[in-house]
Order: structure tokens, then sequence, then C-alpha cells
């Protein structure tokens, strides 16, 4: 059998995955019925992935072949199983890339504004200086001022999610009556938070919590599995 | 032959069709393949569509079938004829209910906040009070007042298109290498401030420019026919 491998950010505690682009293909892997073992990687561990040319994880290597990029890892995965469950809705891959791009570059950034500050927390003492040099560079400032009034922000961040929140009141899932690869990505943006920040982003009976609860059922509960901060906070 | 015929909005000016929804329609039924005889609409005309149980257009009478509201006027065609070019990626077509609830909720809005104060211009003087008064109630403000200080927002409205944009670097189209219902619906936005107003929304290298073009080409220049009325000012 063909070795598959997953590398996978993790923090100081190995099990406790918390990438948004990981969780994308962790959860792409599981729709298509892959198995795959996964590589805790940390931040300023380029060595582990020069192999792949890059530079950020999610790397997946697939006996011969090593994709990174985790789009262009679940276009790998399209092409290369295509008699499993689609990924994407129809024949073109780049059907979806309007919604990575707004999960990228509208929901991400919205996202690191609430919780950045959090994930220092989780990382170790060694990797701490890389993080906070490099996001606090990102943003121009200190990371506790990013989120500083963060609860105050809600319901604004609330509000930037109306374009998904009338899609999940009309169907279950982004793609429809069945989860894709446009559920995935936005998915794993929610995640992120999650895992890193006991900050309750979302209203109980908000139609994205229903859908989020509905996408940790997925697979047998996989994501369910990883430990939410806020549910030991 | 079944009468096919779609009722489109227009203003004093029959030929001068404007409505975001109305152009994703009309561009769909290109994309089919399918003519159709158009029928101008206007505003207060709401007798004229009664028959079809809404107080909107578009609204499309296909023989015996009578549909309102373009998305699903654009499932009916898929669903219809299914032979033609397809209108949506897949098999799914709430795969694309996110693009038009951004459509819908973050390019519209903010395009009626550029180009609202046109419109009135376009409009037979017995039209004008109702679209003024529904209008300026929506905004609650003076309709000059919602599109004041326009040309120094550009910069943020441009800001917006950043999830279209950097999708728009990559590939020709919204859907990827060819176009379908997911180009449709964001052009339709944008024919809109191009039929009605003078302001220059797009910056000459802009790749969203770049792709307008293209989508104005498209079924041998149907939507380049229409006159743009910044050319004309």
């Amino acid at each position: 059998m063909a070795q598959r491998r997953l590398f996978e950010l993790c923090g100081a505690d190995p099990d406790i995955r918390f990438s948004p682009y990981c969780w994308r293909i962790r959860m792409a892997l599981a729709h298509k019925g892959l198995e795959a073992e996964t590589v805790p990687w940390r931040f300023t561990q380029n060595e582990a992935i020069a192999f792949a040319g890059s530079r950020t994880v999610p790397v997946l290597q697939d006996g011969e072949r090593t994709i990174s990029d985790s789009y262009a890892i679940a276009e790998y995965l399209e092409a290369t199983y295509p008699d499993r469950p689609a990924l994407f809705p129809g024949r073109e891959p780049g059907s979806l890339r309007f919604i990575a791009s707004w999960a990228d570059r509208v929901l991400m950034p919205a996202l690191a504004s609430l919780v950045v500050s959090d994930i220092t927390d989780l990382l170790r003492e060694s990797e701490k200086p890389y993080f906070i040099e490099s996001r606090e560079k990102r943003f121009g400032m200190p990371l506790a001022q990013v989120t500083a009034g963060r609860e105050e922000r809600l319901p604004e961040f609330r509000h930037l999610l109306q374009p998904l929140r009338a899609v999940l009141r009309e169907q279950a899932f982004i793609a429809g009556a069945a989860p894709d690869y446009a559920d995935y990505i936005i998915f794993g943006s929610f995640m992120w938070p999650r895992v890193v920040s006991p900050l309750v982003l979302l209203e109980a009976d908000d139609p994205v919590q229903a859908w989020m609860d509905r996408m940790l059922d997925l697979h047998g509960g996989l994501a369910r599995g990883m430990p939410a901060r806020r549910a030991a906070g």
C-alpha cells in the first residue's frame, strides 16, 4: 500500500491541530474515504517540509507524489481519486475558487482579528518568538492590541457572515443538500477559532452554528474529536 | 413553437434594461441558446406581472409555465433544458447560492450606495415618486445623500471586490475556464451601474474590468449592445 502522509500544524501538544488549511484537507480526505497518517509540524520546522518546496502546511505525500497548498491538494485528490465522492460540484475545480477567496480574504482576516492573540498560549516556548514577530509584523501592532475589544466587535463579525447565513437558512450545506469542498473550505476556517480560542463567535440560534454542528458530526464526528478550547475554558 | 417571454425592468426608454436580476436571466437564456421575447416592465406596473404571483421582475413565461425570482428561473432553465450548456457546475444548483448571496448582500448594497441616485433620471415622471419613496425608506435618507462623496468611497468599494479579483487573476471566469451562472450572477450586478450611472467603478487595469470585457463579448456581444451610461456622459 502506498504511504499517505499529511503534515499538519500543531503547537506544544502534538494532538491539537488548529490550521484552517489543514482542516480543509483532513475533511477532504475523510470525504473521499482516504486514510492518511497525520504528521505534526510546528511553525519553525522548515526543514521538515523542505522536500515539498513549501514553507507552509498542509503538505500531502501520497506515495511518490508530494503536493502543497490546500486548494492544489484538493484538486489533486479529485483528479487522482475520481471514483470516490466528489469534492467539487462538477467538472471544473476552479468553480470553488470564489468561496476560497472569500474565506481567505474576508473571513480569515476577520477571525484573526478576534483570536490571533490566543494562539501564542498553544505554542512551545521555542516557537513563540517566530509566531509573535511574524504576526505582529503582518498586523503592524502587538497581538493583544489586534484582538482588544473583541467582544464588542462580535456583532460586526456576525454581520460579515450574512452571505453565508442566508445560504444556510435555505439549505443544509453550502454546497446544497450534501457537503462538498465548499463546506470544508469554510469549515476549516471556523475550526481554527474553535480550537485556539475561548471566544464564542456565534449565537446559539445562528444557522451558521447549526451548520457547524452538522459539519462536526460528519465522517464519524472526525472534527468533533478535536478538543475545542472554549469547552475547556 | 411555445412562446417564451421575459419581463424585464426598464425606465422611460423601453430599450434601456438595467435590472441586475434580469441581466442574470438574459445571459442565462443566451448561454442555453434559448430565444425569448423581452417585455419591458416598469416599476409601478404591478398588474402586468400579477399573473406570476410576483411583484418583481424577472418573470419568465415559458409556454404554459411561469416562473419568477432569478435564481428559481435559472434552476428551472437548467432542469428543463438539461441537454443545453449547463448553467450550474454540477448536479446541485444550490452550489451557487453562496455567490448569489454575496452578490445580493455585499455587492449590491455597495453598488447601490454608489449609484442609486442616478436611477431616478432614467424613469418616467410617473414612476419617480414610487422609486424615490421606496428607496429612501430603505436607506433611511434622501438618495442624493446615499451616494454623496462616492468618488472618495471608490477605493473602499474596490477593496470589497478583493475575493472576486483574486479569482479573476487566476482564471478567465468565476466558474473557471468558461463562464456559467456564477459569472452571470456577478455580471448582472455590474450591468446595473454600467447602464444607470456615469460613475467609473473599476480601474482600467483591474482584473475585474478585464473579466467584464470578456463577459460583454459573450453571446455575440449581447450585453455590449446595451448602451452604457458612462459612454454617453
